[in-house]
């Protein structure tokens, strides 16, 4: 095997099982398969701020048709002043979650003094597109073993993000899933918070086996797009959309993270019901 | 009425049939309307090279379902070595075109002392990305009252665009059709050409009442992702497509302008027959 | 002679005297060199508003230090609800400008159409950023043979604007002058209006033996940035400068366009004494 | 005292001694006044690579006027197969290029659990672009109470660049150095790695007292255009300048990082001594 491009474990060239074709590595997680026949919907708050909140979601994106539960405990937010997340408190939280309505846990960690702790509680990790950079914590993440999310930095271009991902696959854990959320662009800030970038989505197919999914929340910023980047994302056949959800009563200003990216999960149903229109 | 954010003739908030809704203005061009219920799939070579290869193109794709017949005979190309159009020539052989299939003519045009002639060729005419900010072309077409697409400049914001349109629209001429394109972003070049910005449509529309359209060649430039970006923009309830066909069996080396990003007739076929699906 | 990147006319290695140097063709208007030892400053009003304002501007920027006066009668607005410009009687106001100071008038041509008008009026052509890939124009201005500066569209790569220069050098006009303006980025508008980019500077001087000038004014949309921004491009040895200046007592508010961009003379005749120092 | 834009303690507003001026905080570095009146040299090589390479270099900017000496032991590389630092054997390199020379050390810290070790080398601790955003790192590295650069992302805005430093403030530490280095936009890779942004330096001064550093090695990515690029930047007024180095005798295919973009000594010298001029 040779280094292609400045990585080599991701790239399809290396495998005879994913050379000349499109073909994707499953990832199952508690019999949920990531990089299966139709894509997977993790759902779930932006930051875990009640069991009341949480709970109440939780039915609620599961009874939408979710497969996976998000929720972040600790979140990395821009200002130090705004809410930074529950930290242990809010994992706890997400396991009560998962013990009533039975979806496996997606759960960000910003520092890898935390992953062993973040690791009794999430099914999959998530690394945040701000640590797409940060090689300590892909490293500490991968060593152990979990299934874990890589979201694109908001600055990076698709070789760049291969080549950290291969950070991780340098630790024996092949179990990535590539997150596209958006670029930094001109544009931004004037009608929407970041670029979703679709364009890459068959190049990235074309280059690695890894499974590719969208998070239309961050990428749009405004939960009247979400639906739309949703659906049209789903045409270019990826594995997983990531999406944040609000209550259905909730107040914008009752919710301490990026409370007008979120949507209800009434709104969530329906995309769901679409998506599974398409993949009847 | 009043001058809101640059623009008002434009803005939905001064007609009473468009405040508070997202209805489309309806523009009939010989019997095809766009901005109707269904979307409009305007399709043909980037640039008219010969009689033979624009019939074949035209009889093609009016047989895959398009409605309109896109074609260039004057290209503003970047490098002045580069194959220009071929002028009136290629507006003739647009007309026979027209007459053998029936297909409406869009055409671009780049230069105010034209219009007159191109006026009598076409049936919609195209201002390009690079002539945006226009002014006296955008007059000079304007005056003719003939429908206009308005392409996005590769670096303009929303605002920007519909100030630029307004021009048109105090000529007396609201038959506007606007054109996203790709905006030029930092990964540009290194799998795409631009950069698709679908996070534009929905604020758009909620802007203005003209029809817009997606131009998924000039956004992705490269054929294999233009129907995965076509069947994507669709979900945004867009009024149209424009879309780059080349001849079922050409080489690339043939072609004069754009090569890479013409799709072939079969997969127009295929992304029509899609559309056509999700309108029934 | 071979077309070496898109352009070849424009191209050092195409020319004995350039190859293997930075020289810098000089062109001479009216005694003023543009391109020789030392930078000229271009300065005047954005836009020509009335004769008693150009009038003091011009005498201020030329007791200041200024060479060349530089004043807009026709301005490409982004709405068209702002001013315009005077037109022809803006041209008039900078011919009278012209005989009270000596300095010679730049100006800038919209449309390919008065071409022949402005021509009576200006020593210099501007083709303004937005009308960079205006081809028509281009070719229009270059039939003159009066020289012509360039700026560079806000979008443009370096070999995309060279390549666009190249169409005035094919209509046997060398008297090109190319000037960085700043272009469209992330952070536009969050503090600067654009993104001066300095870096492109001596990889175009590397390529191209055309004066290159900057304009500090639109490249920082704050007159406060300015004066840095004229001594920072100052140290790429640079060409000479483009800088938009107001009148010493204006109000903000009597300013018809780019008011927070221009700078009073007292501030240009600063700049200017430090450029002299590091000339001297 | 308002949390203002965000954050607080490094708000000009809140202060009595920087309200209504641009004075700036020195940092006092074993004698070396970052803030003071003159511009200090922060030069050294990109990765410490030897012994021998690393004293040649130290000496050799040390003998061009550099005040302090930056070298990096652990290198954030986008590719694992890439050189990732000498580790701890780099860091006790750099100490005894500082007992050599007596130059202050500023290397950079990766991994909030290495914080405590590079503690023991480090005079300023560096956190780098891609790490601008790792909150955990800036808390561990800000409780030391060591200086530390915050050098921007290529993904950050002016305000986003300054809530991320008041983490580091929050922890009581108050001796930030923050470094411009080139942002991501679209004409990146064409002619120059990053942008390097100027246009921040002035209003980023009016926010804060913080001292500001620009480095030209990673904002331009090409050692020709760096003392052009440090000339420009020394323009606004900056505190000092972040150079990488190479020996004077490189080969280019010797050096493991980034080596294009380092300048030899010699070069150095002459941008000293044209600094000085300016200061003098």
């Amino acid at each position: 095997m040779k280094i292609i491009e400045g990585y080599k474990l991701l790239h399809r060239n290396n495998y005879t099982e994913y050379q000349n074709n499109l073909n994707v590595r499953v990832i199952d997680v508690q019999g949920i398969k990531i990089g299966g026949n139709t894509p997977v919907i993790i759902a779930g708050p932006c930051a875990v701020q009640s069991y009341e909140q949480t709970i109440e979601i939780a039915k609620a994106v599961k009874k939408a048709g979710a497969n996976l539960l998000r929720g972040g405990a600790f979140k990395p937010r821009t200002s130090p002043y705004e809410f930074q997340g529950l930290g242990k408190e809010g994992l706890e939280i997400l396991r009560q979650a998962k013990n009533i309505t039975g979806l496996p846990i997606v759960t960000e960690v910003l520092d890898p003094r935390l992953v062993d702790m973040v690791y009794e509680y999430a099914d999959i990790f998530q690394i945040g597109s701000r640590n797409m950079y940060n090689i300590p914590l892909l490293k500490e993440v991968a060593r152990t073993q979990k299934p874990v999310i890589l979201k694109r930095s908001m600055s990076a271009g698709l070789q760049e993000w291969l080549c950290l991902a291969e950070y991780i696959a340098l630790e024996g854990n092949l179990d990535i899933i590539l997150c596209e959320r958006g670029i930094r662009t001109f544009p931004c800030k004037e009608y929407s918070r970041n670029t979703l970038d679709l364009n890459i989505l068959l190049p990235l197919r074309e280059k690695t086996f890894l499974p590719i999914i969208v998070d239309p929340s961050h990428a749009t910023g405004d939960a009247k797009i979400v639906p739309f980047a949703s659906l049209a994302s789903i045409q270019f056949n990826i594995n997983g959309l990531l999406i944040e959800v609000i209550k259905e009563d909730d107040n914008v200003e009752d919710i301490l993270c990026d409370a007008v990216q979120g949507i209800k999960p009434s709104d969530l149903d329906k995309i769901v019901k679409k998506i599974n229109y398409l993949y009847k």
